[in-house]
């Protein structure tokens, strides 16, 4: 059994981790730390653990003392890079689940988070932690940084599109739809009951972060830099991002062809399901699967993709443990065969 | 007092037609019918109009017993277009609720609805009832096609800019999202509770008819055709359609002199009521409002429009009232000055 | 016109107070008060009301500058208590939307509340605001003081059971279950999204301030005390209670007998709507309606009455506007005609 | 491995036990029926299984065939004895998930459900399949009558008082909240999304068919007869049932006390969760677990006992497999180490 550590237990990644990790076959969760509450069991933080998970909260500053083999760093960005920083030259592996690495360069990082990045060579080493188009180099890695919820299942529903130069790399727009758990689990404003509920909104138009994270790796797709044009909206559900695509093809095209190049690209991805019929956020609901669906629409000439995934699993916690697996030689499945609860 | 009489009860444009005309100071609703339900009271179908309205339902046969000065049309399309050629050379003024006379000819109505139309002489007098677009003509009209709750705020996002022919129009993409009573009264898969409650997806893509209405009133704003992909989405909320517009200049423009043309062009519309925060579909909930907003992204240089209507009210039964406003010569706000709902 | 102030603006029934007064025929509304958002718009701080309600927010302070004839006191309890006091000999009346005149004694408020009770002198002035049973007194008072929430409908759900002394006095149970909104406009723990939605639990059992409000004013309904256990439970909505009462009977009883005592009881209040058909919370919401049913289980020789209503109409702000139009003198149902908001 | 057939595969309780079973080391899933969908996939049906259940639906004629060790049957009540009939004596074990075996007697069952039961030889046989209290009778049997989703909590909440006669056992309240898929799959009016969400209503008081299964339960608690009052409300949720229940001591006792009972009585079941803190059914999503908390009110001299369950798992597909591992002499928990998903 492999030792694993995770650093931040107060939020929702921090308790998927625990969700998932608990009945995980090779590895086992050493220690959970909190600075605010440690001393208390996880399950006084997050009672539906009552029986489950109700090992004392640790300080981080103990987390040595475990010998983890790997340590999730479920924290705020600006504060993951730091313990990063800690850990480096342990010998120990890292996912960092917050944005402190995503990106390309600490001016990138500078310009998106207005943050003066504490531990720029970083950035040299982490790799970003989609594995259906990373695999092998998250394989070789010591640390990962975790997408952001949004772009996962944004880069997958352009990605196709651009690896075989078929649609303008300059515009493409994508119009994502995510839960409220994507906001956090401190009660703010935005996340306040009556404010969402029944209630439909977009925020933060054209200066999203996670922008520069999906136009990254989509520049990364095909031979052009690309230009994204991303669009966040907030539902009143409490999981599950809607990401819709659109781009416009620099060629003819029929909808065939275009479904068949991502049932290709898709075919051994176990947990990117491509179908026909439209994704629905319930039908990834608590699993690691992205839905995928394409079309050509020959009236217009515009080509529209849509993925469906859980922000706290493949948007973040699943895809972590997909990313471990493949850091300590798992099987990438290991752990993470769970079955969507719907309704 | 003029006389009023609604043909179809059981629907909910039905029901807040009469939420809002119970109220209107300038004309009394003098009969409803419904052939299912004929002689139960409006209450028994609608129980939250108990000791409101409670007068029993009458067969459509009977209306002209009453001298309606206007009739509305809640039926569905197919029934609507037969009534309109009963009532036809009667000197009752029409409004009609269903998509049957809002399209430009019988050819196009053919295409998009896959039905033989009954009554193709209706295209030569109906008028496409948005009154921010359309109101002198509205004025002089004994029949009204409403428009279909999509297209009310989709037009408004897009028109100014097409107007002053600063974007492609070939290249217009609508990103609709709607509560479930835009599917109707009658209980279906779709609309059971847990297939919509914590879930979200688009339905319809590429082919729903709400596109050519949209696209068809939009050609008339410029001097070019316009091209539209409309993708709506189900969300899992009862009222409130929000769409976001992307468009695409076709010159350099700034963020400031996009705004400016948005607040120039619905200045004086009193529902449509501009800002640059982003709108939100509970801020108009229940009432006549269109909010909307609009910008210019530098970065990519592209546009984001966005507007929330209700899609009872300023998608349908509000705007039906609306329009009697004006086909009645009355003040066009006479019993809208409703407040929205929130929380 | 009646003048009218409202203290404190930021609240939901600050916001609701605004949305039933400003059509209302015979008031108007002078000043609206905020010392935090003093300066601001109304609508900034509640952007539903855009183009509606936009006049500047004031300090306390200033209200005498406006002449009010009544003031609305829409305030934490412990600080209303303050501004009764303050206001008290200015010939101006007073409806406080807080608990904090609602008992019968400085010593009551303190157990419940917890707080010395600065303004003593109020409990001889103050009337139990609920119109349908204490309306002659309400009419003559300087100082009513609004129901909470929750008795408004579970008094009127036993009252007549205990005004007949058909039921036993000491075992009344009360299973009550509330929209979020009455947690108040501030987000916490309780109140964020991931914590109410698609969930359901009970709170405060055994303990709520609303129990002693209930059981005061149901022990003034027949000839014994009563003892009321109240149980509140927070339900995934924004607006609606329902309230479940179970009651005992101490002689031989049939449901039709039960049913017309409730019918008798309620015919002549506008309010109020009696039917056989069990209420449901969204018949009532945004209006001053309460629903009401009851019947008798000959199998188990229980009783069992429901009760719906809107807290924030009917059990906040509507109910204070009744209270207003009968200590002005004017028509009860004036500015109340609301019709629900269903779907 | 143990060879197991599901007969019904388009409700809600048929894609629950293929989602708990699809995991469970010890047995497998040799074949699942539908007569509506025979050769269509079980994923076609319920798409979030697609990749995980894709096998054809078979005609439940052919069970045979797959020599089940043993059979759930999820079918309607009345349709359900129909295949207990056909199964009755071919050695194979039957878990009825319907109404139809619950009740003592077929009198019974014509009373509540007004059907003549057409294989009355089964209630000699049949085990009411609640574990923590028939355990050993459940283990020895071939036809489990698994309860209602109803009364699990509703028994469990009240029946370490009866069995202890602290509380009067003519005097039982339970005022029970469900989420909607209680309701069944099948799209009506009372499950349409308008109709339900930001809604909340009592139904079916006094005649629900689950007051009698709770209350001859309860019956055997203790030395005297219960009478139960039951009154079942719909929650906008989709999964979880919330029971409150109200009994009234016949001698004085204390909190403390009370709480001691329910703790020793289950302090090794470890599906029932008896915690202090009350309980919420988002705590429990998608597990077999029961939370439940009680109270005794010093106030009033009441008690206030509360329990929460998923419906769908401990209130009907996990309870059956707790049920299938005993009568097949498996772990009882095996396959159910399920975690709570929250939020």
């Amino acid at each position: 059994m492999k030792k694993i550590a995770i650093i931040g237990a107060t939020g929702y990644t921090g308790s998927e981790l625990v969700r998932i990790l608990t009945h995980h076959p090779e590895v086992s969760i050493e220690v959970i730390t909190s600075e605010t509450h440690k001393g208390m069991a996880f399950s006084d933080i997050h009672p539906q653990f009552r029986g489950i998970a109700d090992d004392p909260l640790r300080s981080a500053d103990e987390i040595e003392n475990y010998s983890p083999d790997l340590v999730f760093l479920a924290l705020p960005h600006g504060i993951s890079m730091q313990f990063v920083e800690k850990l480096w030259n342990k010998n120990i592996k890292i996912i960092d689940l917050s944005g402190d690495f995503r990106l390309n360069s600490p001016d990138t990082y500078y310009q998106w988070y207005n943050i003066e990045h504490s531990f720029p060579e970083g950035f040299k080493h982490a790799i970003f932690g989609l594995p259906e188009l990373n695999r092998d180099r998250i394989k070789n890695s010591h640390l990962v940084a975790n997408p952001g919820c949004f772009p996962t299942g944004a880069i997958l529903s352009v990605y196709p599109l651009l690896k075989h130069n078929l649609v303008n790399p300059e515009k493409i727009i994508i119009d994502s739809k995510t839960g409220v758990t994507g906001a956090g689990v401190k009660p703010k404003n935005v996340t306040h009951f009556p404010n969402v509920h029944d209630n439909f909104k977009a925020y933060n138009i054209s200066g999203h972060r996670h922008t520069i994270e999906i136009q990254q790796e989509l520049s990364k797709a095909g031979e052009q830099s690309a230009v994204v044009q991303f669009t966040p909206h907030l539902l009143p559900v409490d999981r599950g991002i809607l990401s819709t695509a659109y781009t416009f093809p620099n060629q003819q095209l029929s909808d065939k062809e275009v479904k068949n190049i991502f049932k290709e690209m898709y075919k051994d991805t176990f947990f990117i399901r491509y179908n026909d019929a439209l994704p629905e956020i319930k039908n990834v609901r608590a699993t690691n699967y992205v839905d995928i669906s394409v079309s050509y629409d020959q009236r217009t000439g515009n080509i529209i993709s849509l993925t469906a995934l859980d922000n706290l699993v493949k948007g973040a916690a699943g895809q972590a443990v997909q990313n471990m697996n493949l850091m300590l030689n798992l099987d990438e499945l290991s752990g993470l065969n769970l079955i969507p609860v719907h309704p």
